[in-house]
């Protein structure tokens, strides 16, 4: 499980960064990519690395500034073309559905994979074995979201010694155990399986936020996250800046990360206005509040390991 | 008065092309440039580029596959983001107007330049003292056209050996006699402007397409043009694809421009699967039937030079 950011600007693209996306990548848990945001030029830095197109099951879309949908019909249209079949479903605010079906219908686009578009409400999107996905409402001057994704705990590994020491030798035996929670052997003995796995794995929390102002109180809905994506268009000086135009400071992200004792902070959607020495600036401002930040940039991975 | 490739490739973006693109600067004309076409990405190239969008007059498209019109109302956006301030019209097929309003309106888009849409059909687009725009209809499968830019003729130099032979010499007459087609002088005497200036210069023709089937007949509207930028999808071989697809193949543009005695043919639109020496060999099958063709890549810059 990895972030992999793809633009990581603010309203236009500029030759350092570009307009917002981000992957997260769950190859090994899932097999599949999940898209936050999808500005113009996604596809394009798809191009430049190694993620697959095929695989994207899920797009979330955080607001419908042009910044965060204008690639959304082209990676559509790319990944048919490319010979995408599984379905993809994108979710995102009131609005969307209308942008995708006119965009895709005035070009005479015809996908050759089933495409699901839902709008959203703050609440849960979707429960499956693996995660449970929910959106909270942000503060953008139209709707944004932030959608945080709980991974579900993992049942710990099987320990061979400790059946082995039961007098249980290898063999289909073993993944019985290891999926009913007790099981009966042929020689009359009861397994069970608290017994012989190792510890649970404990699901990981990852929280990728859409534009906003500074909201305090999500830090309960944030609590313990993993990974917190937030955004911090301006530097900490700026309040009254990013309070007109619905954006946040460093200061105010690496606060709410804080606050909402989560373990790793990235900052995202970065204005145009900071290069070089400015973007180090913004990254010491945010680590004296929360030391564990990281300014991200275009193509920059990010683990996402679990904690025991 | 130049032409400048932005996107060259066909259907999807690949490292080697972009989705359509290409920009007619005539600044020393003008003082603007027009854009054809606008897929994807069309704002990304023009970062790498000497190119001003504030300096954008029109927009043509010529129809509204999603490789042609994608990356339009990101241009439009960055445009005023930017400080554009000066209007910009788009002429394009019917559809045009609600695609542009939709994308612009769901993004919260608020353009600080007056932006007008113009669904076209078959015929003059507009006529100013420049030139005069015509629009012919192309067949795509669904309504695509080319545009058909014809530069009106410009008076000759005033000779000053001549004036200066006549005894006139310098002054604010000089561009008197150069605007009216006599001139009365103090002393009597009528001197008639066609007398003093030089030759004419003969106005440019530029003709540029939009993706197409050969079509024969066009060769009547193309005569004699400077340029012709035409599709070329395919190579000569494949005919029949090119049929089944609404495309040309290299040899039927250089035909048409041979049929139509163009000066210069320029081969666009290149299928992503034709890379390297393949596009040498695009470039021998056209110029065996029209020599003076040239396969257009991405930055490809070409100067329109006046003919006597
Ligand atoms: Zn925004
Ligand atoms: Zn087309």
């Amino acid at each position: 499980m990895e972030l992999f950011f793809l633009g990581t600007g603010s309203g236009v693209p500029s030759k350092e960064r570009n307009v917002s996306s981000l992957v997260l990548r769950m190859l090994e848990e899932r097999g599949t990519t999940w898209v936050f945001d999808c500005g113009e030029g996604t596809q394009h830095q798809i191009l430049n690395t190694n993620i697959r197109p095929r695989r994207i099951e899920v797009i979330f879309i955080t607001h419908l500034h042009g910044d965060h949908i204008y690639g959304l019909p082209g990676l559509l249209s790319s990944r048919s073309f490319q010979g995408g079949e599984t379905p993809v479903t994108v979710y995102g605010p009131r609005g969307l559905k209308e942008y995708i079906d006119i965009s895709l219908r005035l070009s005479g686009t015809h996908l050759r994979y089933p495409l699901y578009v839902e709008e959203v409400e703050e609440g849960i999107l979707f429960e499956d074995e693996q995660f449970l996905v929910e959106a909270v409402k942000l503060q953008h001057g139209l709707d944004s979201y932030g959608y945080i994704m709980t991974e579900k705990d993992k049942l710990g590994e099987l320990q061979p010694d400790k059946l082995k020491a039961l007098g249980i030798p290898p063999g289909p035996i073993y993944q019985k155990i290891k999926h009913q929670h007790r099981t009966h052997l042929e020689d009359g003995r009861v397994i069970d399986r608290a017994d012989v796995i190792g510890p649970a794995k404990k699901g990981r929390k990852v929280a990728i936020l859409g534009d906003t102002r500074y909201l305090p109180d999500l830090k309960d809905q944030l609590k313990d996250a993993n990974v917190l994506v937030h955004e911090a268009t301006f530097a900490s000086e700026e309040k009254e800046m990013a309070h007109d135009y619905y954006h946040s400071t460093v200061e105010q992200a690496a606060t709410l990360a804080k606050e909402a004792n989560v373990k790793e902070l990235i900052l995202n959607h970065i204005s145009s206005r900071y290069h070089g020495t400015a973007i180090e600036q913004l990254e010491t401002e945010a680590r004296s509040i929360f030391p564990n930040t990281t300014v991200a940039h275009d193509f920059y991975q990010h683990a996402i390991e679990r904690t025991q």
